[in-house]
């Protein structure tokens, strides 16, 4: 049942200049200032005035490698993660132009200590009225582990137990302050009541003979009463993992039917786990190309795909797959490749996707490379604003959706023509605010502790 | 010789609401929503007003204990480290609101890994144009130690070996991409020259097997090459570190003599360490206490003094020097206390002052008691806006001081008074800036790589 009289939830995923559409930082309609803070500051006022939830900032810990090790592909190509500011910098900044906006901050539960996380989250939950989410990820390349002094990176099961536990010791010190900790009684010379802040409870962990931290924080409790816990895991552990923790999900699926298990699966694993379903946001990953007229969408797309590079994708396929470039050859089976590179990428549920796809369209290894310089192998409705909001409402109505992370092929301009033409015609629909009804992200969310 | 054209530099020391001033938060004068956006948005717009170099957020990584381990008289009393954000996320905010404030952040090299220091400044960096100092800090707790995993502070010789080794590792992550690296070359289809983007060298570490990190860092090089780095160590290891690395210390010091002595030996300390003493900037803590008349600086003194606690003053003292209660004789021998508790507040320089002053003026117990909570161990100049001035420039003129750290009893209005009655002084005297003539914090600085 549907729990929020706020309808359906967005969150936009940003990451210029080396987005999802592999060409965005060559093409003319994208802005060249992604260093600046003007450009963020103005991405933040025009999501808060199409009433998003949140702006969420993926992240990774290093510039990307190929299967030889060597960086310099991604930066000839303007890979993904060429480019990454940090992502709660850049929130922080946004924080201070916006009233409403919720703030997701990707962070590392393999290479960031549990206060650190937890002081910054809170930190910024302060400052920013309440609107503070934390995007959980365990980092998955020997490149990120190389940048913080390991020679690889931990396996995935180590990667989880650790997660698990440093997600329990961050929620620990988010609530090491009581509310009405801090009573400012200044006649009764009281700053804080001691009695009401704590040390962090004592836990078994996983095969870790002391705790991550101590307590208490330097800081009261949030105004949300903790930031939000957000998480993208897709294999059986991720999900256990979201199950146990996530309040939101972004999820990785292709259609309306892997949507609804995704969907149907996390809130039983949810339910499993002794929590209300209705507390978790599942929010797969969708990017839609619109314009004034289905005309303009369509004329976008074509643009998108003109300025590709034949030999550019397949050496960006390589890249993803950890293949080499001899592996590839432009005609043969995309799902072969696939098959032969599992566990490349770092992410199951992402490689479960591209094989169904591939398998389902029949895929040369040349359509799959232009699929995904396209990012095609995430949903990708093209259409005027009503065809996109029908596309919308129908997943949402039929509950293989409680919302959509909107990714993005081009920066500002993708998201300037959803919030002008697409969140209009949800709110017509009253399936989408038309302003935002509470202050913290909690609020918007609908979502209690 | 003055190599600035800018006159002496300005950095004001921020850290309300348990600040300088014990009795900050209970002041009628002070402003009590130091978690809010708009208290830091304020006071980075007042600072720029006054043209300061710029703003400097301290911090520290636990609720300060008392010696038996308890935090609870720091929660009670207020006493300073009850509450802090997380500088950077702060300045992040203050970045969005000012065009030309430098933004100094403390970090502790010894529970942040290198990358994500690099990382953190190296985004804010270009988010501001080139506006971030670093404040280089080891830690000094146990307390600290414990919220990240351990049971005790490392020793300061292995702090600071270790902070070497992470401040030269953040400088060449700082420094992976040579400048042009970036060349967003669309036609040629090159969005970086990755001849010009490296891993970091190779260097001989202190006793440690593998480097803390490897590069490249997600960022081209920084708009003010780098980000400037502070130090405040006062030690003889800490004013070699200052002497290798620093181009900004904040001096501890309470006598123009003391002043020289500390800036003398800094200046040789570098000169003999290779580098051009004149791009190393010695900025001694200073409280000045104004207002419209003398007599008005002087009635705030007196409630500044009116708001102490007998009792309280002995109980924030005894917490400094992790002293037991009956161990303060209230009318005893302010030097033997000190030097029964030697090393209790992990700052060499900041007891040798309180040593220096207490056998000075023959202080008691209870004299150094009040001089502490009111921060009068730092030189407390107390007068109308022409006092002040004449005060620092004869500093300044005599070469005791590159400048001052600006402490506050009360936030904002002692920042305000400053901004509105000194500044104006200080710029009619030609010893200060009455225009930021740059863009970045080196301009204002007037130092370079």
């Amino acid at each position: 049942m549907r729990s929020s009289a706020d309808g359906m939830h967005l969150v936009a995923m940003v990451n210029p200049p080396t987005s999802q559409y592999s060409e965005n930082w060559r093409h003319p309609l994208s802005r060249r200032d992604w260093l600046s803070a003007e450009f963020y500051l103005d991405l933040g006022r025009t999501l808060e005035r199409g009433c998003f939830d949140m702006l969420f900032l993926p992240d990774a810990l290093a510039v990307p490698e190929d299967n030889t090790g060597d960086f310099a592909t991604t930066l000839v190509t303007g890979g993904k993660g060429a480019i990454y500011l940090d992502p709660l910098i850049t929130l922080s900044l946004v924080a201070g132009a916006t009233r409403h906006l919720g703030l997701a901050a990707t962070i590392s539960t393999t290479f960031t200590p549990a206060y650190s996380i937890a002081r910054k989250l809170l930190s910024l939950d302060h400052l920013s009225g309440g609107r503070v989410a934390w995007n959980i990820v365990t980092s998955t390349t020997d490149a990120e582990a190389a940048n913080f002094g390991l020679t690889s990176i931990p396996p995935k099961a180590e990667r989880y137990d650790r997660a698990d536990d440093v997600v329990q010791t961050v929620v620990d010190l988010l609530e090491s302050w009581q509310p009405g900790a801090l009573t400012l009684d200044g006649p009764r010379r009281q700053f804080a009541d001691p009695e009401l802040v704590h040390r962090i409870p004592e836990r078994p962990l996983s095969g870790r003979s002391r705790p991550l931290s101590r307590g208490p924080i330097t800081l009261p409790r949030s105004p949300q009463g903790r930031p939000v816990l957000m998480q993208a895991g897709s294999s059986p552990r991720g999900m256990e993992f979201a199950a146990r923790w996530a309040e939101v999900v972004f999820a990785v699926a292709d259609t309306p039917d892997a949507m609804r298990a995704v969907r149907t699966e996390l809130r039983d694993r949810a339910a499993a786990a002794g929590r209300n379903p209705d507390q978790l946001a599942v929010l797969p990953a969708v990017q839609p190309i619109t314009g004034s007229t289905r005309a303009a969408a369509f004329a976008t797309v074509q643009s998108l795909e003109a300025a590709l590079d034949g030999e550019g994708v397949l050496t960006k396929l390589g890249r993803l797959l950890h293949a080499a470039r001899e592996d590839l050859n432009p005609d043969g089976s995309a799902e072969e490749l696939l098959l032969a590179h599992r566990g490349a990428t770092g992410s199951e549920g992402f490689e479960q996707m591209l094989l169904a796809a591939a398998h389902r369209q029949s895929m040369t290894v040349r359509d799959l490379a232009n699929a995904q310089a396209m990012n095609q192998l995430h949903p990708q409705p093209v259409g005027d604003p009503a065809d996109i909001a029908d596309y919308l409402c129908e997943l949402y109505d039929s509950e293989a959706a409680d919302g959509f992370v909107i990714m993005s092929a081009l920066y500002p301009s993708s998201l300037e023509e959803f919030v002008n033409g697409v969140v209009p015609e949800l709110q017509a629909r009253g399936r989408f605010r038309s302003s935002y009804s509470g202050r913290t992200l909690r609020d918007h969310l609908g979502t209690s502790l």
